[in-house]
């Protein structure tokens, strides 16, 4: 009863032993192949030797299992009967490729041996069959010296160094013939050179390698075979795998296939095409091909590509394949319907034809832009092909940044040469007109101009001139600096930490390498990459509320995930814009911004140098009505979404940067001498800011200042409840560590909120706290004590944890990410595995003292996709992010609740 | 069968229900009334109320539990018989005192009513037996005014505002009758005046509280035993029971004890003793008394107490008790030894002769300073009192503080009023003349004078001056900035963040609120408590090795502790001295301080300044010679005891830090211009230094630095065993955070190594990492794999943990230590509940992967006592701290065995 373990699997005649779902034990490649086979599609037949041969030729010490020649023999044998030819036959003599393909594509990694089968035997009977001697011995030179590389010299040991292995040997004999005889390319050379070439080639591979090149057909396949299993322990595939992380034990398959030319002669071509439009969705056969060339020939780009169809050709002079091979046209359409229908996606598809037959070679899903993907997605549901929840899936959160930014032109972007590159930090495309300082950006806006803010790094006080720029552009700083964090909540253009740009504030020049730029030069910035150019480079308008097929889209993802999207928006524009974005709260109101005002900041500074409590208390009630304001404006906005506004956090001295002439103005008008005024700001300046007098301990310390803002956010609730107004508050203490701190300050809001209920009557309120320092969440239980809601300020708690400034990570992030130490930046991803293993620690405590407590994250990481996931995963209530992320995190919501 | 519930226990005769262990049910002074009353010493016979009726008593809603009325009744009447006095007896009238007493002592936050039973028809009776009429009215005024506070006042339910509440009233009224009399002092009253103001009192009561005071002696009596229970949960009481951990169940007990007097003539008087000497723990009967006079005037200092025997009297023209009552003293001396056999500890007596009859008041166990601690536990060990281990245990590891370093004089420092008072970093007592630069520092102590370091904050650069400073004293700066650190490793005295100190360094002058010193005062700091005196201060010299007590104490010390003891050192000076201290490695070997000598800080700023890989490697490799040099002193003097060196840790900043002046001279010498040289010190400043570009992130951007590091070390290693010496160097990788970090450093230490070791011969090593940002512990289980070590930096893991900047913190620490907010300084003592619980993971998954882990603490906490008790608790392998701190911590770790 014992059946020998099948370890070849054929496909071939439109019957294949394998099938598309089999990727585990065929690879991707060979599952490809048996599928369309079976479909009836025209295949070149061929068999995939099974992954499990390479896990067993591993564990017995490089040794195939017994029973597998047998197998490979008889498959061939099927292989034969099936294209009509035979396997080192002299008259009619069959090729074929020996090719790698694992679970995953691994493009590059492993090795291929092609024109398998090509020997003094059967060179001649090619020459008849295809009368073309000329191709028949370029086909015989290209397997000698593939060959010569990945199976011999492999075998023999040797490790060429620098690339001088035999390959660059072999080059150079071609090369020395080539230049003899005067010829620029290599399809200069004629069917005799290159027979003599195969000759030299020959002669070289013995000298050098010490052994000939093997003349039988099937000690050149198992030779290829070989030399594939054992790629997968090569070097470059270990490291590959290892930043993959695809298990070594997965292994790969090796498919041979029998090889058909596109390169035969005028009957003969090739293409590549896709089932949809890739750049716009559309559903319109796609594509272009070549007559009488090879796939390499398509992509070399040494010939124009002729397009597939009439309605692709539109005006063009060339012909397109419909009209010079109509009956093939209309096969390959058939066919490309029946993939995309059968596949259920848009599918990339190879084909080759040979002497008017038509072959097809691949077929897998298509790479298209954020439009494309939005577009098929959404119509595949309205033609039955899949199903909403499938729609959702096909389309990456990240791809709708495409279409919530103006975005570069890529046909034009392609032409221009990158002057420098930073770290993307606000996505889309922008250009303008150099400027250096905040002033002359909101001056020369004035003027109509449009320009680029260029810093070394910004500042608070240089938000008005980032307001007015197209894009901004720091050398210095981090994904989440001042610059990144600024520009991202407007959804504006920003490459920040662009190290090689040095900056001549006083010459009004930066200067890259050898270029230098003055104030009033064009430069083009592409945000979501991260590039700088020179010069002005076209833009593609944004319109994403036009798109009918991106709001079908989001509704439906509106109906399936389980976690709220809020926004972080400190202003009641950026409040009205975020819920055009479908936001459905504010996550994270900062109030400090509203500080910068000329009269607010004065209030801030006169409380800063305040020597009694009065006088502290005094100032800081000027801010009351401000305040007030400003919370009238975001909650009316907010139309009864809960609004979660947070208390003072930044430092003190941020109010007080100024140099020695504002310091004497100011001295006159706060009434103090200028020393006494240089004592309290050297007297406020900190080594490390980031984890100085700020947050909380701000309003421990100065209580005052937490109930200024707990009554202007108290007042205007009771304002608008009065006036009919739906409002929902929620008052967020910042970086708190531990109860007693949170305690403190909600005795002062609670106090607060019943002097004001008592004065201008009722509203409903919550008090909570941010999360962002590891001890709140290892004391988490006891600080859910005394809050109603977390919200998880990621950067904080990502720069604590790992102990990285996010401001000074620049001098060596970058190594970090190219050496793999870290595999990507923490503020940008959340580091589930540390930072996240807090926050998870967070969500359990702090629910296990307070079940109903509501957890939301108001980092940056709440438009991240893969941390939306994660927050999902670990049962928060809601992400809010920055306006433009919000559709993002609506898409990557609808994700996550679909892939748990 | 039915057993009533006893709720009163009594003592007297020489009998008592109670027994001295009975705290929780009597409370700590019913156990001890007890207790000496079954020893048979004198003691005013009374009975104890227990805790249980406190904790009945507000179960039922304020109400007594039934039959606590007739045990009272019943014990006063064996009280009245003991004492051969009646209360409310109108001819021989008994008075008791009503006091409350816990579990634990609770000074001064619970109520006390004395003389009650005082009414019109006990005070003739009082006359007749004292036949002193002054006297009596004087008891009676004292009862009316503290009854009316405490019983009356708060049974009415007023709440006095700022303190005018009834006893403000009463006093008012007193000085109102000394004033028309011209008294000065309340002694002056006459009989006749202190009877007239007892009238005032009762009729001013009356007016107040609407109420008269009560003439029934019962009425007092359970007035006052009510107030006594309402002062439990009295506003005070309650906020000391939640800092001291005191649970609210707990109760009180309440002690009746019938009064005696010591101001009844001139056959009375009062005093205090202790059984041993407090001050050297000599064992020798110590005390003073005062005759006729009351037990606070002994305290009021308006008459000077005499010497309680000969030998303490000297030369003194006072008279002692032995002199003065031999019999009374014969007696004491009989009851002070019994006691302290009884006890086995050294007992704080007081006691009360009334008409020459000796009355016991209390005892307990006694205050005492380091050295006596020392002698007494070592002492009574020899007696066969106790055991070594209780002898261990009842030294607190800080009193060694006392034995290391000079101490200012108590007796002198009490008579001078503080300058200023900041953070106690550097222990002991220090006189010198006020510098305010390091230079100066050197250069008058290189002249012979004893100098006092003034700075705002110190940097690597000050080295020099601080270490020839007596002390240093600094504006700025927590327990853990840089003069904190520094001074404590060398055991100095030092002051830091002593914020009310303005320093002028131009003028060379500070000021402290009006006064203003110059260069050249002499100022006196106490380091122990951190304050400042103005001239100089008696201090008193430091011998701990010629302490017979301390080395004996050590020894056991040594015996029982499981957990070991090294210290931080970084040269051969101090890793010696460590060693006489009883350091058994080295837990922190820091570089880069030796990195500040002028030809070393060249070649860093060499490297630093360098544009190519080879330029800053030739840079480096300069720096080889003196660091094996260094390695080779330390592991020398270690004697084959581990040596744990730390690779390069701070950021290259440190090594730029120059004016303009020094920046031209540089560049010079390094060939390069100013303004590049400006320019690259520019790019190297960070916003969040902590945060930045150091610890392993240096290693992994210069691996040449780690390279040249670990070069010097095994070549400083393979040397001195080629030479016969024993060494035992572990490498240890700073500021790791995955990984990843340190497996790509180990891999280039253990490259380094095995070059060595074919270069130069064999050497033991390992490798290691510090565990210091909250990430590292979180992957502890990932990190161990790489790491044969690890040793807590719990001051950057402190600081990442709560997000605090040690050197900012001086901006809200004081106020969140004032306002609790936090218990402690988490820099000084270990934060448990947050920072331990990373520590308590990181052991726990660190050991998950690797078993036989090693684990140390290398912060500042490895010489905190308690912190040492937590790092036994979850069971590291040794502490590490400062070589002053070693004796503390190995103390300290025989605590933790001991009462594990």
């Amino acid at each position: 009863m014992s059946k020998k373990k099948k370890y070849v699997y054929l496909f071939a005649n439109g019957k294949a032993d394998g099938k598309g779902t089999w990727k585990d034990l065929l690879g991707g490649k060979g599952a490809g192949l048996a599928e369309m086979t079976s479909l009836g599609i025209p295949v070149p037949a061929g068999f995939t030797i099974t992954t499990d041969v390479c896990t067993e030729y591993y564990k017995n010490k490089r040794k195939y299992p017994a029973g597998l020649k047998e197998q490979v023999t008889d498959a061939m044998a099927k292989v034969e009967k099936a294209m009509g030819a035979k396997f080192g036959d002299s008259k009619r003599p069959l090729l074929v490729s020996v090719r790698s393909g694992a679970r995953k594509s691994m493009p590059g990694m492993m090795e291929t041996v092609l024109n398998v089968g090509l020997t003094s035997r059967t060179i001649p009977g090619m020459i008849v069959r295809s009368n073309n001697e000329r191709f028949v011995y370029d086909a015989y030179r290209r397997l000698i010296m593939m060959y010569a590389d990945v199976v011999m010299e492999k075998a023999a040991g040797i490790e060429p160094v620098d690339g001088h292995g035999i390959r660059h040997q072999l080059e150079h004999e071609m090369d020395r013939l080539k230049k003899g005889k005067g010829y620029k390319f290599d399809t200069d050379m004629t069917a005799g050179d290159l027979k003599r070439l195969a000759d030299l080639f020959k002669k070289k591979v013995k000298e050098v390698l010490k052994k000939d090149f093997p003349d039988d057909p099937y000690e050149q396949l198992w030779g290829g075979v070989g030399a594939v299993f054992q790629s997968w322990n090569g070097k470059r595939a270990i490291s590959y795998r290892k930043i993959e992380g695809i298990p070594e034990e997965w292994g790969t398959a090796v498919n041979v296939q029998s090889m058909v030319f596109g390169n035969t002669g005028i009957y003969s071509g090739t293409g590549v095409a896709f089932t949809r439009n890739p750049a716009t969705g559309e559903k319109f056969f796609f594509g272009e091909y070549l007559m009488n060339a090879q796939g390499e020939d398509v992509v070399a780009g040494i010939r124009t590509p002729q397009p597939i169809n009439k309605k692709q050709r539109g005006d063009s002079e060339l012909l397109s394949l419909e009209e010079e091979m109509p009956k093939v046209y209309k096969q390959l359409m058939t066919i490309q319907k029946k993939l995309d229908t059968h596949y259920r996606d848009m599918q990339d598809i190879e084909f080759t034809i040979e002497d008017s037959k038509l072959w097809m070679l691949q077929t897998r899903s298509g790479k298209r832009n954020g439009a494309a993907a939005i577009r098929i997605a959404v119509e595949m549901v309205k033609e039955r092909l899949i199903s909403r929840q499938e729609a959702i899936l096909r389309v990456a959160p990240n791809q709708l940044d495409e279409l919530l930014h103006p975005m570069l032109d890529p046909a034009a972007e392609k032409k221009v040469t990158p002057l420098a590159k930073g770290l993307p930090a606000g996505p889309g495309g922008a250009i303008g007109q150099i400027v250096f300082t905040a002033d002359d950006a909101e001056d020369w806006a004035k003027q109509g101009k449009k320009v680029i803010l260029v810093r070394n790094e910004t500042s608070p006080e240089d938000v008005h001139g980032m307001h007015a720029a197209q894009a901004i552009l720091t050398a210095k700083g981090g994904m989440t600096s001042h610059a990144a964090l600024v520009a991202r909540g407007w959804g504006k253009c920003c490459i920040v930490g662009c190290g090689a740009m040095e900056i001549h504030s006083g010459k009004r020049e930066l200067s890259v390498g050898g270029t230098t730029l003055r104030e009033g030069d064009w430069i083009t910035l592409n945000g979501t990459r991260g590039i700088v150019y020179v010069g002005k480079i076209a833009l593609l308008a944004a319109d994403p509320g036009k798109n009918p097929y991106y709001k079908t889209l989001m509704t439906w993802a509106d109906q399936f995930r389980k976690i709220g999207v809020r926004t972080n928006a400190d202003s009641p524009e950026d409040a009205a814009l975020a819920r055009t974005f479908g936001a459905e709260g504010i996550g994270l109101c900062r109030t400090e911004h509203m500080f910068f005002g000329p009269e607010r900041i004065q209030a801030i500074r006169e409380m800063i140098v305040a020597e009694t409590l009065e006088a502290r208390r005094k100032a800081i009630m000027k801010l009351l009505p401000y305040q007030r304001q400003d919370f009238m404006g975001i909650l009316k906005a907010m139309k009864g979404c809960p609004v979660t506004i947070r208390t003072l956090d930044p430092p003190l001295h941020e109010f007080v940067t100024m140099d020695q002439k504002q310091v004497q103005e100011l001295a006159v008008e706060l009434g103090v001498t200028a020393a006494r005024l240089n004592n309290r700001i050297a007297q406020l300046h900190e080594l490390n800011p980031m984890l100085g007098h700020r947050g909380c301990r701000l309003g421990i310390t100065y209580p005052e200042v937490t109930e200024m803002q707990a009554r202007a956010i108290f007042e205007a609730a009771a304002e608008l409840t009065r006036h009919g107004y739906k409002v929902y508050p929620e008052v967020m203490i910042p970086l708190v560590g531990s109860r007693t701190e949170l305690a403190h300050q909600r005795e002062i809001v609670e106090r607060v909120a019943e002097e004001v209920k008592r004065e201008k009557g009722k509203f409903p309120y919550t008090i909570g706290t941010m999360i962002e320092v590891p001890r709140a969440c290892l004391v988490a239980d006891k600080i859910a004590e005394v809050a109603e809601f977390f919200s998880f300020g990621t950067n904080d708690l990502s720069q604590t944890t790992f102990g990285f400034s996010r401001d000074d990570i620049g001098s060596f992030l970058p190594e970090y990410l190219e050496k793999k130490i870290i595999p990507d930046d923490p503020f940008q991803s959340l580091d589930q595995e540390g930072v996240g293993q807090l926050m998870a620690m967070a969500v359990k405590k702090g629910r296990s003292t307070r079940k109903n407590l509501k957890i939301g994250i108001c980092g940056e990481h709440g438009g991240d996709p893969r941390s939306v996931e994660f927050c999902h995963r670990i049962g928060l209530d809601y992400v809010s992010c920055s306006p433009f992320r919000v559709p993002i995190a609506r898409l990557a919501a609808a994700h996550a609740a679909l892939t748990k």
